[in-house]
């Protein structure tokens, strides 16, 4: 198999992967899941051993377009360089962007609905493996997520170091603390609580919970931005036409930051199911990488991973001591970088400047004496 | 009237005082009202000039029985000690602990309702400040309070600077914040989505927004209590005999942490009206020093009264440099303090130690030389 070329879809292009059934950590069978994927750039080197692919995980509400969500740090030239690296992209299991969740049709014919099991972040990779597998890749060169995409590489890291060589992990935590779970199962009350809901089986029933979907987005959007940069975009002013100060309280004249938060979450519910929202933020909910590894500690202590770690110094959903313990735990740190900003935990989304610098030396410090791969060579390129 | 002694209460006994209609800053009228009160320690001094009320404002779900919820420094002995101070505490306008609000019957004998208007912290202010002048006094040693509270001690101080003498602000701003406006809607959001709210008008329904109200708090007390702490008390723990691992999610199924927040919500539904709620949110919504006075900085500069602000180190509500922006910007700073605790916003409850340090600091620098009240002299004791 060594130099064997994996059969990847056409660059860019969303394709689809079938994995067979995969057992969930808690004991359940999700039958034939399919991993929805995109790729960018030329497979170069052993599939089996050192060659040039990144593995991009995305965050909660994301999917398999990673050059386009994270388009200012994926592309040639850019800091994970299309022309050296390829870059894979999968849509997460439990997702709802061609990868198998809720609101994929069962074998039997009907939505999977409430019958499509709890799933952990360890299933999530574990899925991802699979697909992997399927197209002949033993190993990558690195793994890069942010927010739960950052779950999922440190996971990445524990569950199959021998398929990682090097990893950067960002804006995320050892595992979920009790501040997110109780914000986040917040955000799944207010769904659940939607008349719609119908206990997660409204897929046949002609209505979806978009206002509990809004609400629980509406909840999320202010962990995901920092409270400075809410203040100074938006302050105390009122929406443009609208007086929130009237005699009497209406939902219709609103302050303007009431206006940008009901818009974030008519978004979401026009682009994302709220029976995936419910499915992954539960996996949030069960991070932890110390689940059955003899606790966090020596779970991190056992990583054998060159891991880098990023935070953000305004994140509120994973505060910057979150990466600092991480950093001060995980067994083979690379490297620790902080962005610093008054965005929060979009940061790692929207500070172009400061992800590529810290996305080159990342790639610098994964390839100190660069990478043969065949005929390529990568590495003098990104020494600064 | 000079040395005229007000007309108080039995001490500790719950009492009314009606103080006729009030005209809202938004222009509409709410008549007949009645604002409930209690005191402690005996009044003394010229209720027009130099006595020794103290007049201590609650926070959102507070009432006037200060006493109790701030046991470790009122009483007898303690910081604000009731042998020596008359303290002074009034359910809010808008409340449900006396003082008339959404829930009290209209003149019309119905409940108001929706029909109760809008009001702003400044309402909030007049109307305690036209309950005082009923009982004859014009002017109290000094005003002091905490997050809500904390916003009407500050309005106190502009709208009626020569009826206080000195200040005490804790864990508040100048201002709502865009944060502080968005994550405050949700709650109003979860509350006014409940299907028993009936746009404000449940209370001849038979039923009350329980579940809306639960899912604000839940919201809320994620705001009032420090991550670090929440995740020392609850990490990700499941709820004794739960499993929240299992294979599918249930409700019934918990973390610690969202049983100990369903606690919280359940609590407050039992004690507290959701019509309140909602009003005294908004208010806080409306809160901004600076309306009407030619923006927050001179509003904040033309303050003549004597000021102490104090912050808490790990507020998510009110951070800290919210605090500072008020220490720097204010009229005539008395002295900061910080609390330091992993508790958070309510640490100014909960710190019994360090607020008892700040508010004897408090107290001595508000009576520099002591204070002559005919035949009782306050102040040598208060030194350090």
């Amino acid at each position: 198999m060594t130099n064997s070329v994996p059969p990847l879809a056409l660059e860019a292009e969303l394709a689809f992967v079938p994995i067979g059934t995969l057992r969930t950590e808690a004991g359940a069978d999700i039958t034939d899941v399919t991993i929805a994927y995109q790729h960018w750039g030329t497979f170069r080197g052993d599939p089996h051993g050192a060659n040039n692919i990144i593995l991009v995980e995305h965050a909660l509400t994301g999917d398999s377009d990673a050059a386009d969500w994270w388009c200012e740090v994926i592309g040639p030239g850019k800091a994970l360089d299309t022309n050296t690296w390829c870059v894979i992209s999968t849509n997460v299991l439990g997702g709802c962007k061609g990868s198998t969740g809720p609101a994929s049709t069962h074998p039997d014919g009907q939505p999977w609905g409430s019958r499509f099991p709890a799933i952990s972040i360890r299933d999530q990779v574990a899925a991802e493996h699979a697909f992997l597998q399927e197209l002949g890749i033993e190993r990558v060169h690195a793994v890069i997520g942010g927010s739960m995409g950052g779950a999922r590489t440190l996971e990445w890291t524990l569950m199959y170091p021998e398929a990682v060589s090097t990893a950067c992990v960002i804006a995320v935590s050892a595992r979920a603390s009790g501040w997110q779970i109780g914000i986040q199962s917040a955000q799944i009350s207010a769904i659940v609580r939607d008349v719609n809901w119908h206990g997660g089986d409204y897929y046949t029933t002609g209505t979806t919970p978009v206002d509990g979907l809004a609400a629980a987005r509406r909840i999320a959007h202010l962990t995901y931005r920092g409270e400075q940069e809410i203040d100074e975009r938006f302050g105390s002013q009122a929406q443009r036409g609208e007086n929130p100060l009237g005699a009497f309280r209406r939902d219709d004249q609103r302050f303007a930051v009431n206006s940008y938060l009901e818009y974030q979450g008519l978004k979401l519910t026009q682009r994302f199911d709220a029976g995936s929202y419910v499915t992954l933020t539960e996996a949030l909910n069960r991070h932890d990488i110390g689940r059955g590894r003899g606790g966090l500690i020596k779970a991190l202590a056992s990583s054998e991973v060159p891991t880098m770690v990023v935070g953000v110094d305004t994140d509120i959903l994973y505060p910057y001591h979150q990466q600092e313990h991480l950093s001060r735990n995980l067994g083979n740190l690379l490297a620790m970088a902080k962005i610093v900003s008054p965005v929060g935990h979009d940061a790692f989304l929207t500070e172009a400047r400061q992800m590529d610098r810290i996305l080159r030396n990342f790639i610098t410090l994964s390839t100190p004496d660069g990478l043969e791969l065949g005929t390529a060579y990568i590495g003098d390129e990104y020494y600064i």
